[in-house]
């Protein structure tokens, strides 16, 4: 065991800071430290925050801490903007309401900055939610700005995901995008003092019945939501969360003034138990798994073969660029090559 | 050459519509018809169409089509919507103003649905591009519904990039995305006639010329930007477009009434002209193509791994899962498992 592994498990914070930056910035060594931490991982439950940017996220997130650390739980915060550098830097300013838990020992906040590369940003945040597991974390957040693709993926990284929506947020339709449905295991309809709260209940509960992707215009719609070109105005009861299926429950609450937090937490933990004790939830966690497995053989493979062909790689760009071959048949004799090597 | 192939090449309509349903679904075949047809294509002039939703980029596309028309010119339109399949079926109903193009045999317009695909979309617009390019459209634009990192990777696939703004869109700020000045070539500034067009001029163009990405509040702003923390409120001229280095030009224009839409053409026009003139063009056209072929290199790796491990990757999972082996020495043993064939 090294010694930066050895002062993780043994719960020294700077230690896990040192760790998660190398792990970040892929700095040597950062492989075998995740191999080593590995066999301490999987006590923490990883709850992913997600939801448009204005929902109310950090807030929420901000008052998730405070209920876990009031139940005497130590939580680890990721923050990941895959969309912009300069909003990671906003953000950053943003949060500084958490510095409120910036002296508690019990309660690790990191932002990830953006790599610029496709899947990257999901890996490193997995690896860094092992070292916050391997810390010690019994909770850890794994928030993200927006609910574009990357971020849908990032959350995929957590056990329970929760979908953070407000209503009346200016006049544009709110897009619920494709995968949310399938990414969403809580919703939170925040802001619930404001009008329009109980049409964004209503819409999401419709679009759970249907169980299908579909747009919910927030606090805009008026008991009825459009069903691809079809309007729907009938209100099915939401289906109920079964041995085979967990319906996601949607919650209201206020973040700014703690309501509702409590319920929150309630349907986190109904869904890990859920996600442990069926065989439905567990399938669930080894897909995602083999996701992990898929996705790290991926980006193993395209970095070993460019390291073992070199140079053929840019010839093969010239060769296309002069037509003298395409680019399909160039990529198969890459293939061939790299597995002849 | 295939029969299809031959009919591609002759400008029959079916035939092109048939490969491109083809190439996007990869049925049998689609990578021989590619290869077959890879040799006719470099002709077309590939433009790409970006922007936040609400900016107008339809009736912007719409514009351009009726002017390469006027100009003689064939043009082909993929329309791109990763985001969801729902706003997917919406766009096309949005859309429908374009069917005054449909008796025009001289237009082509497909939509590409999403794949849910990282990556996985970027290669179908492109390989689409290759069919109308050899099918002999002059022109081919490509279309996408948001602003978001897949986004941009698709606009990638085109030679010039057109970048689609609209002042005054509701109360929100309107956040440039990293990676968008890499990617803008032409900036339109569309709506001009509204309040907010000329200090969106002045945002963009203080953004081009402190060279860096930062947020920019059309419409909103007084004579200054947001740079990083700091306000900005000096307003640097823009610099120009040399040999070794292109400045994006900023457009204005009111699709609605067709004004600016040659100004657009013009500045297309211009930087076309730049790539296929100057050594950075072509090294710019060169690094394209070689993320080309990194990105189908990595997609074929991991294909010919998935068929060649077959149950060992299953194997790894139930492995890793049972905590007997890290996920990172299974990838290493698949890689190895790999190679060894």
């Amino acid at each position: 065991m090294s010694d930066l592994g050895t002062r993780i498990e043994a719960g020294d914070p700077r230690a896990a800071a040192r760790a998660m930056r190398n792990v970040d910035d892929r700095m040597p060594g950062y492989l075998e430290l995740l191999k080593e931490i590995f066999p301490r991982t999987g006590r923490a439950f990883v709850v992913g925050v997600t939801g448009n940017p204005g929902a109310g996220k950090s807030t929420l997130t901000d008052r998730l801490i405070e209920r876990y650390r009031a139940g005497g739980r130590s939580v680890g915060v990721i923050c990941v903007d895959p969309s912009s550098p300069y909003t990671g830097g906003a953000i950053l300013g943003d949060r500084i309401r958490m510095t409120r838990h910036a002296t508690d020992p019990g309660v690790f906040i990191r932002s990830v900055a953006t790599r610029g590369h496709l899947g990257g940003l999901s890996r490193s945040a997995r690896d860094m939610v092992r070292v916050l597991d391997a810390y010690g974390c019994d909770v850890v957040i794994v928030e993200t700005v927006g609910v574009g693709q990357d971020e849908l993926e990032i959350t995929r990284t957590a056990h329970s995901t929760l979908v953070v929506m407000a209503p009346g947020m200016g006049d544009e339709v709110q897009a619920i995008k494709a995968g949310i449905l399938e990414t969403a295991d809580v919703f939170a309809v925040n802001k619930a003092d404001r009008d329009g709260a109980d049409s964004a209940m209503r819409d999401l509960e419709l679009m759970i019945a249907l169980g299908t992707e579909t747009m919910v215009a927030v606090g805009k719609t008026k008991g009825h939501v459009m069903h691809g070109a079809v309007k729907v105005d009938i209100l099915p009861s939401c289906p109920e969360t079964t041995e085979a299926r967990w319906t996601p429950p949607i919650v209201k609450c206020v973040s700014t003034r703690g309501e509702g937090i409590a319920d929150i937490l309630e349907a986190l933990d109904r869904h890990k138990a859920w996600i442990d004790g069926t065989e439905a939830g567990r399938a669930r966690r080894r897909l995602r798994l083999a996701e992990e497995l898929r996705e790290s053989l991926r980006e193993t493979l395209i970095e070993a073969a460019t390291g073992a062909l070199g140079r053929e790689i840019e010839r093969a760009v010239s060769d296309v660029e002069a037509k003298s071959i395409d680019p399909y048949t160039a990529t198969e004799q890459l293939l061939a090559a790299f597995r002849a090597r």
